[in-house]
């Protein structure tokens, strides 16, 4: 019998300030919902690579197709990403999915800068073909894709919000729906929650566009999408 | 047999600038990855309530523990929700979950602004208990949250990035591990691909720590947490 079912925690924030710092770090990361699951890939001005783990890539706007992520301040983990993306204005996002789950974790050790995560954890470097493109996205990934830097906007806590512009997609043309939908479970990606927790999703289908005085519609055939 | 098995597309961004409007926005909101699913409750400073679905609330940090959200260009269909939360500083996430979605979905309609989403779908004002608090959350939902008007940043296409601190969290007891991750699937938090792909998830475990010359460990009882 389970105690705790049915109980509720309610905190504030003289609560949590209180806490141990990864506790309240585990916590906190938590808290936004499920997060996408990417490999950002960089390169230095010489060609190194450098492959790091991202869970707050959002989507910003699609004329032009602009994406936000969040990275920590330079010093932390990600500081070799930052540095690439600033110096040569290039970064992939690759689709993290169950086959490499583990090795895009791995990412996140702090490997010196002369190391390539690529080499470290095992996953191929992947250029898109006929045009010119220097950072490496993940040969093991069912989608990827290539931006360029749009702007760096400091955030309060030291955070940089990294705007970047779409420039290509490569993806499986068996997850594209009719509609312009990208099955991206089909697909294989994965979802995180907190630091740590990795989750494959199952659809409950997807909605028609809201209306006033309609109730919203359920499709199942989502590769047939939604007629406009 | 399906013939495009294996099969690959590749876009370049002359490609979807051709494309309609709507199935560009499909794509384009599918391809960072599997988004939160989140009420955003706010009130006007005559306690008109309004409530907003939003699949772009990211973790920016947990001291001080801050969540970031896009918002489209006021005179979108959020606009209620960006004025509110201008003008009193104040706005509540609420978890969407299996029980709710459709009802969640459906406040993306254009209500008339003197019109509650919270009446216009039936979903439940909620107010946190023994603290001066007016923006409502959702009752049904299992996990809610408070937060407090931080920065209100502008992007490069018009959209605003609005930085809000955390206030007070109301959660169930039982998805709280000992180490602080939260099992939001226990919770029965949902996640979304694109514009209108609702998921449930499945755990495949958490990971420990990534360090350099040490794999990663997987645990099943995420309850029971890492030990720092």
């Amino acid at each position: 019998m389970n105690e705790n079912k049915n109980k509720r925690s309610f905190w504030i924030s003289t609560d949590w300030e209180q806490w141990p710092e990864r506790e309240r770090a585990r916590t906190m990361n938590s808290l936004s919902g499920f997060k996408s699951a990417n490999l950002v890939g960089t390169s230095d001005k010489h060609g190194l690579s450098n492959l790091s783990m991202v869970s707050s890539v959002v989507h910003l706007g699609s004329s032009p197709a602009l994406l936000g992520m969040v990275l920590r301040p330079p010093g932390a983990n990600n500081a070799h990403t930052y540095k690439n993306l600033i110096s040569t204005g290039q970064c992939t996002y690759s689709h993290v999915n169950e086959a490499i789950f583990l090795k895009a974790h791995q990412c996140s050790a702090r490997y010196p800068k002369e190391v390539s995560e690529f080499d470290a954890v095992g996953l191929t470097p992947w250029l898109p073909p006929g045009i010119d493109w220097q950072a490496p996205a993940v040969a093991e990934a069912n989608i990827r894709m290539g931006l360029q830097l749009s702007e760096d906007i400091p955030l309060p806590n030291g955070c940089r919000f990294m705007v970047c512009a779409l420039q290509w997609v490569e993806l499986p043309t068996d997850a594209c729906a009719s509609d312009g939908y990208i099955a991206i479970d089909q697909a294989e990606s994965l979802t995180i929650s907190g630091l740590d927790g990795y989750h494959q999703t199952t659809s409950l289908g997807r909605l028609s566009y809201a209306k006033v005085d309609q109730p919203v519609q359920v499709i199942t055939d989502r590769l047939k999408g939604w007629e406009d």
